[in-house]
């Protein structure tokens, strides 16, 4: 159950947009106080109404600026809790923090998830190379499709049958795949070591399809994206970005790199943990032109740096997920007499 | 006072040895089992006479391997608190979180420091260039005398009349200077931010001298050396190093970057905040080395680099310091009447 508050600005619902379009099976009705007109085309019912038809867990599927809990929303969550459903939220203020929701999930017998806080004691990283395949989404800036990106090369390499698995660093990424860790949250000396609890190692022709955060040219956020890069040890990087911004947003000065650059410089970092890793390819956000400009653009930035280059929800991903399955099966071990023999 | 433990491998007593060093006039006293053969020259004391000789805070100067607080410590820093002594440690395990000392503290009013926890609720970074002037040492890898060199540098800098002021941002650093970030602590997206509020706006010829974290090319650690550079917007750095290590410790196969690329990426990435950085010279542990041996390294170091390269504990670090001041005088600024004319 989507919980939308009295938000109808869709800007403010991500959460609950990302779940619903990535997840809709997951979704089985709104709550909302009447002033929303937000519309996802599910039912809207109460509580009781949502536990009765066996939702489990009311998510809160809206962040207001500043991320706080508002003081109106208490009364439903408590109801929620005492319907018999479970709660999530992602905000900053942790849910947990609340005396009455936490009085009211003990006495009813529910779980809180606060998804931002992070659920382990991660180790420090070792730098160790894991078995297995991985993708991380990188950024020219914050809020350039990261995730959506992750979550589109995860569902068309799936299409394809290939084995991938979407690895959630945020807030909507863990409640659309259930799990995951929100990195930025991780104290400093664990984020590289909480990256390399998020993809273990797995099949040599598994695919983790890990999804960034913040960006080496962001100058709150680089030390959260070097950390990410270095635990994923990615073998393959996709660059997000978009097409409209040329300024870091509120951060008046700082401009977004260059896409050739921005490629440039991640790669170099990222070959601490990973001499092998190549980009796959440019995923942009092209809203901000009719579509056969976007088409054209998409098609020179693909000839200027050599990779494809898509816009991921006009487009798809097809061209990056061609790039990525040609030219990484992984190399065919030499016979085991022959190694034995080169070793001897 | 100086509480040292069973201890008796300076190697655990880093801490202790730090604080005695630097700033000896703060140390009153030492308290230890008898196992202890550490000497600081310091009289051994128990903690009534230390309190009665007017000490005022007992701090854990050792760190056993995992950073855990011993049992057999607990009942004789009760008797600390007791006595009207203050705790300090910067251990990983929180002494306020030993319900034994916490309950001490709070009987008999006193304050227990655990400096490796955040004092605060730092912000996000902003990314705004503040006045005045900063350097911060960085390294080729963890524990390669980044603290010991910022330190040095405060010192010449002081006994030549400039104003400058030793930024800590570990646990040792903190007890040297009373105060700092422990960076490593911070959750990862507000290390920049703290590490703004570390070296606040300032004359505009006073020096911050800001301790360094971690390393850019170490996997477990370069997300808190990134924040850290970032935050600090140096005009200047200085690259720390020890010349017996090949490889990270305890990372096998990760091999400690060449000095001239590591300055190179340093001043590459810390440009995104402050274009105007530079680097001022290098600092390396030659103990590995006899003192002739050690010279010669050090000038065929520099005459490569174009740098001073010094051993701050053989030799002091005079050079560095020139190189500083001599390049570093604030750019005179036009007279008013011009600068207004030109504005209009």
């Amino acid at each position: 159950m989507l919980f939308l508050g009295e938000e109808s600005n869709p800007k403010f619902a991500k959460t609950a947009t990302g779940i619903h379009y990535w997840r809709p099976e997951l979704c089985g009705g709104v709550y909302h106080f009447a002033k929303s007109t937000l519309d996802y085309g599910l039912p809207v019912m109460d509580v009781q109404e949502a536990a009765d038809s066996g939702l489990k867990t009311m998510i809160i599927g809206v962040a207001p600026p500043g991320g706080k809990i508002q003081d109106e929303w208490i009364s439903i969550l408590t109801e929620a809790l005492r319907a018999g459903l479970d709660l999530a939220a992602g905000l900053h203020t942790r849910l947990n923090d609340v005396p009455e929701l936490a009085d009211a999930a003990r006495t009813h017998g529910r779980t809180i998830y606060d998804v931002r806080q992070p659920r382990a004691q991660y180790p420090v990283g070792t730098g160790r190379k894991r078995s297995g395949m991985r993708l991380l989404t990188v950024g020219t800036e914050c809020g350039v499709g990261k995730k959506y990106t992750a979550l589109a090369i995860e569902r068309e390499m799936r299409q394809r049958g290939q084995n991938g698995t979407f690895r959630a660093t945020g807030q909507t990424g863990i409640m659309i795949a259930g799990q995951g860790v929100c990195i930025d949250a991780v104290v400093a000396d664990f984020v590289s070591g909480a990256a390399e609890t998020l993809s273990p190692d797995n099949d040599s022709s598994h695919w983790d399809i890990i999804e960034g955060q913040g960006s080496l040219f962001h100058p709150s956020y680089a030390c959260v994206a070097l950390g990410l890069l270095h635990g994923s040890q990615p073998d393959a990087i996709v660059l997000c970005h978009d097409a409209s911004r040329r300024e870091v947003i509120g951060l008046k000065g700082y401009v977004v790199p260059e896409l050739a650059h921005c490629i440039e410089v991640n790669l170099q970092l990222a070959r601490l943990t990973n001499p092998n890793v190549t980009c796959k390819g440019v995923s942009i956000n092209t809203s901000c032109m009719e579509e056969d400009a976007a088409a054209d653009y998409l098609a020179e930035t693909s000839g200027k740096l050599g990779l494809p280059a898509v816009d991921p929800v006009r487009f798809g991903v097809r061209p990056i997920v061609d790039e990525i399955l040609n030219t990484s099966e992984p190399v065919a071990r030499p016979a085991l007499a022959i190694e034995n023999h080169a070793e001897s």
